[in-house]
């Protein structure tokens, strides 16, 4: 069996009833996640810009654009929805295949779901296998693919949200290999487009993609079924040598990806999520203050200085990317959410005077959810910490509540209270609800 | 400079008053030529689709669909516009970037153009803007890249929408450097799709996203400026060992590469067109009947079997990718046109004993534009040509007037005689148009 067959065979056969339990809780999580960063990043340029496009351009009232009191087609709704959800780069992130997993699949899920009238379960059951879908096309195509300047958020998000439409829809084996046929001949989307507003119109754009995909299968447009390992196909064009199809389909459908879901504590790159943990738990146990820290020491993976490396931020959106600014913010804040990534802050002089004191040294040896860091005070003394399991990991996963308290964090400027109490409740109940649209009623 | 600041130099700096008059007259060519390709294929199925994915999904009236009465969103009609324009795979080429040029620019261009409410110049230079930099870019990666898998018409195709409609929109240098690094992003299109209506969903996609492109860095979407050039950018990820961005900008301004265009005169591969051209010549030299012919043997490029080597034809899209049925037909009937690649014509008793005479032999010494066609007869004797400038070629370009019938015969099932007469009028005079929203109404 070619690998779309089996990617397909497991999305025809697959349904909600054979998620182990934990899955379905996990996938309820990414929802709630999901739904919170996106209603975090509903004011962003970015947004407006698109707002700006698809209200010029115009569409069926069809689905709701989150926190904006309007409706638009599915497909403009998966665009800003997909775009807003990686507005604030706050979204999750599947480690294996550098996939922010849940930006591309839920903002399509939701808008057609939305438009079919589909139950909170079918929503669910196209998630799941939606993020299964994408993270196994990302792990078959390897690690060079995204060294060789591939988003893979974009390239491998396609086919999550072609598939989960998909199912949605009811396709037919044939029309599902088409649907994958026509996200693999849209696959785009390239890293240098990081720190601009290209990067969150990615996995917008992959909702939109997909979706368009699984609409025009749907309809019997054709496409070859193997545009995924075919000759001069996806995997030759957009693949590299270790580019490996059988990974993509093994054990597909006895362990699932979802589980190895990481979801961020902090508003920050990923990369810098270790070292933040580890300056969090020496002031913590040393009680350190920020005017008695003579240097900070940090020992990272490479590939951390190569996406957070920035050393003089002067923007909340750099900050992000600067593990200098992000190993001295726990110094100074209890937290290290959204609200502490404004260019105010980064620009603030106390902040500017302890990211200074900030010492970078790549270790070859450690992975990249590893990190030492060392703090140095002014009377001569020094305090370590290693971290190797750091907070969102699926090996240190965050409680439900502690989910909860990021929603409402992200959530209170884009909706009343009762809505946010709402939203949680739903999602928690999402088995339960009849219509995905009066869970889109609470996030309009 | 670099190579994006060179083309963008070139699209800010270069206006209609620059263009040599045989560029201007060529582009008025490509605009009749792509019309008529368009209203040929305005019923095929893969139009069908688009138009009831486009009704599905809804657009405000901005932009004309050639040939069905209604109108949809700039976006939306250059999506279906420029899928049509290729449905019959009829439309012109740039042979040395292998790339159909008009099919991705000529549609953005039209669409936005009647909502802005354009003048037939602004048309033209948009266009010729657009065709230049699309083609330079294909020149540039090189031929490794579309052998890798990638559909250059795609691929390119979104830049050349992109700065055409920025042209139109008059972006600054800034926003055209965006404009291009948002077609970068969004570059895609894999050659296995060749058969299936996905072929020319990519001109029709790449329109779509090339406009968008150009829409959202009106409204300062930011994209870094290099995406192009700059490192894991487009030519790295997407290039190959063959690109060299320097020939991007050769000469630009001083030749335009619109005089290299290639326009069909047969409805086919344009890899077959040396073989029926020889075989149309030997015919007419020595008044060859078809029940007379014993062998039709043709020599042909390596490249010409992989692209139309289709043996046993049964469609009359394969019919058009079957050196052995193209070599056939011309024995038979006076013209190769549309109407000569019908599943009955293809099935036809006659033509499937004729091509079964046909053998097919690669010299790889011979251009994908040349051929040696020899013919035996059934009465010992053998007849010979050799065509190295095909009809079409830029050396052997077709006259207006053959332009003109070619549109005629392709629209005469589209549109009313009157109107047919009108648009020919119109495209020959676009240069006084003050409105392309009067074309398109001739096209509606």
């Amino acid at each position: 069996m070619k690998t779309t067959e089996k990617l397909v065979s497991f999305v025809q056969e697959t349904s909600y009833k054979d998620f182990p339990r934990e899955v379905i809780h996990q996938a309820k999580r990414c929802f709630l996640d999901l739904i919170g960063v996106a209603l975090g990043g509903a004011r962003q340029p970015v947004v407006q810009i698109l707002i700006k496009i698809v209200k010029e351009t115009g569409g069926k009232p069809q689905a709701t654009v989150l926190s904006h009191g309007f409706k638009t087609s599915t497909l403009n709704a998966a665009l800003i929805n997909g775009a807003m959800a990686h507005a604030l780069d706050f979204d999750d992130t599947h480690i294996g295949s550098i996939i922010h997993p849940s930006a591309p699949v839920i903002p399509a899920v939701l808008a057609l779901g939305e438009r079919l009238k589909s139950t909170g379960k079918s929503a669910l059951e196209a998630f799941v296998i939606g993020y299964e879908v994408e993270t196994r096309i990302g792990l078959g195509l390897g690690r060079r693919h995204y060294d060789r300047g591939w988003h893979t958020t974009s390239t491998c998000g396609r086919f999550g949200a072609a598939v989960a439409a998909g199912k949605l829809l009811g396709l037919s084996s044939l029309q599902l290999s088409r649907a994958m046929g026509l996200a693999a001949t849209q696959a785009s989307g390239l890293r240098l487009a990081f720190g601009t507003m290209t990067k969150p119109f990615h996995p917008g754009k992959s909702a939109f993609d997909g979706l368009l995909s699984a609409l025009l299968a749907q309809k019997d447009f054709t496409c070859p079924p193997n545009m995924l390992e075919g000759p001069k196909g996806f995997a030759e064009a957009l693949g590299d040598d270790d580019t490996n199809l059988n990974r993509m389909a093994k054990d597909l459908g006895r362990k699932y990806e979802i589980l190895n879901n990481t979801f961020k504590p902090y508003a920050a790159c990923l990369l810098t999520h270790p070292t933040i943990d580890g300056v969090f738990e020496l002031k913590d146990r040393y009680h350190l203050k920020p005017d008695e820290i003579a240097e900070i020491s940090c020992e990272i993976a490479r590939f951390c200085l190569d996406a957070a490396g920035q050393q003089e931020p002067k923007t909340g959106l750099a900050g992000k990317f600067s593990i200098y600014y992000c190993a001295a913010l726990p110094l100074v804040e209890a937290t290290a959410g959204e609200d502490m990534f404004t260019d105010k802050k980064v620009q603030d002089p106390q902040m500017v005077a302890l990211r200074k004191k900030v010492k970078t040294r790549i270790n070859p040896a450690l992975k990249d959810t590893e990190a030492r860091v060392t703090i140095a005070t002014q009377d001569g003394k020094k305090y370590s910490a290693f971290i190797d399991k750091p907070k969102g990991d699926p090996r240190n996963p965050p409680t439900d509540s502690e989910l909860e308290h990021k929603f409402r964090s992200l959530s209170v400027n884009a909706l009343p209270q009762r809505n946010i109490d709402a939203v949680i409740e739903s999602v928690w109940n999402l088995d339960k609800i009849k219509n995905v649209g009066s869970l889109m009623k609470l996030v309009s």
